[in-house]
């Protein structure tokens, strides 16, 4: 039987639509988007729904939804709350529909959208997704965020640790260079998580700004087994 | 002193002209064209005009130029030679100019033409070059060409060597993920380069077209001195 065919991106400057219509698109942007996308469904979200600018958000908030909304880091004046996962209460979130714009996951969510089926990951998730994934039987794309276009190191460690769970499998295959960087990256991070991620752009950016009290968090495997895919343009549970 | 800033880019699709404008632009495509340039000067050739198009590849041709042209690993049929470094013989290179046009690499040759300066680096003259580009007290961007666009580990891990000599020097620092994670996966291969590159797309590129017998030789520490700089669009070696 052929085997599926694993790639990864590094970043939305990168992403081939075309070549990736029929694949599964993993969406992962771990500092904070799919970690706090996680953890909205764990806490009993019913959906949310991705938009990429901030009239967009700002209508909605008009219409009276509950806002999710950052650039940078930062919450926006008109949002009720920014991008840690800390912000998606149970109090908060349970049963309502959630709209959420941040500076790089829902972007490509959006640039994913011609892909066969659209999931969001991260290591709160992370075995459940993978079981996910096998269950598609699909050609598997790792999209990590990045920022701003540039490769980051903790999407890219995470897309490691998903790809290693695939590879051994046997049921999948690769001839990606930048599969093969993440997963030998992810060894290197795997023993310290945490350490590793002292080094990232991302871990200065959020110490600079007090928001990195939600990073241990985010490296937590298996948090949750809530599998967020998108449905006509929606973040919803699969499990639901 | 503030530290000299060191980044890393992955592809040509990465390549942010106008923040290097003032830096020191290392061009790395290892298999084949900066192993080949390096060779070609290391041979007695007296500059490398290189060129985007096959068109012009052509017509300097028809002009009398000795011409090194392929795309795709494949000589071009009106061109004199192609990639490999065995064809920059001395017998055939020593004291000419030389007209070349590769897949990836003599594209970002002409994408860095904006920066201050521009270097072409192969772990053929990797020491030679390290030194080089210390003498320039100036930022640092090691542009990696990739393949058509996409991230390869061959370039990245000959960007994590320098990156690692340049580091070890203690006038630069980094705050680029793209640095630190040629840095790691320049850890892994290190002790066992040719076992390393076996996994590598382009590997197998070569190796189905027969194109392979070059790489070890590319993968062999300072063959050679020679800095080859461009001036004026010209590749020239420093030295001369």
């Amino acid at each position: 039987m052929a085997k599926r065919n694993l790639e990864t991106c590094f970043s939305p400057a990168l992403y081939e639509a075309d070549r990736h219509s029929g694949s599964v698109v993993v969406i992962i942007d771990i500092l904070r988007a799919t970690s706090a996308i996680c953890t909205a469904f764990a806490n009993g979200a019913s959906s949310i729904i991705p938009v990429e600018t901030v009239e967009e958000a700002k209508e909605y908030k008009n219409q009276g939804y509950l806002v999710a909304a950052e650039r940078d880091g930062y919450v926006l004046d008109f949002a009720d709350f920014g991008n840690s996962p800390f912000n998606f209460t149970r109090e908060k979130v349970e049963g309502k529909t959630i709209v959420y714009s941040t500076t790089n996951g829902t972007t490509i969510i959006k640039m994913a959208s011609s892909a066969g089926k659209i999931v969001t990951g991260s290591f709160l998730n992370i075995s459940a997704l993978t079981e996910w994934i096998i269950s598609q039987e699909s050609d598997v794309v790792l999209f990590c965020a990045g920022w701003k276009n540039r490769f980051n190191l903790e999407d890219t460690i995470c897309a490691g640790a998903v790809a290693e769970k695939l590879m051994a499998t046997s049921l999948y295959s690769t001839i990606c260079d930048s599969t093969h960087a993440a997963m030998d990256l992810w060894s290197l991070a795997k023993n310290d998580l945490q350490g590793y991620i002292e080094k990232t752009a991302q871990r200065s950016r959020l110490r600079d700004k007090g928001l990195d009290d939600c990073i241990e968090f985010c490296l937590t495997a298996d948090f949750t087994k809530k599998i967020p895919v998108i449905k006509n343009g929606i973040l919803v549970d699969n499990i639901l």
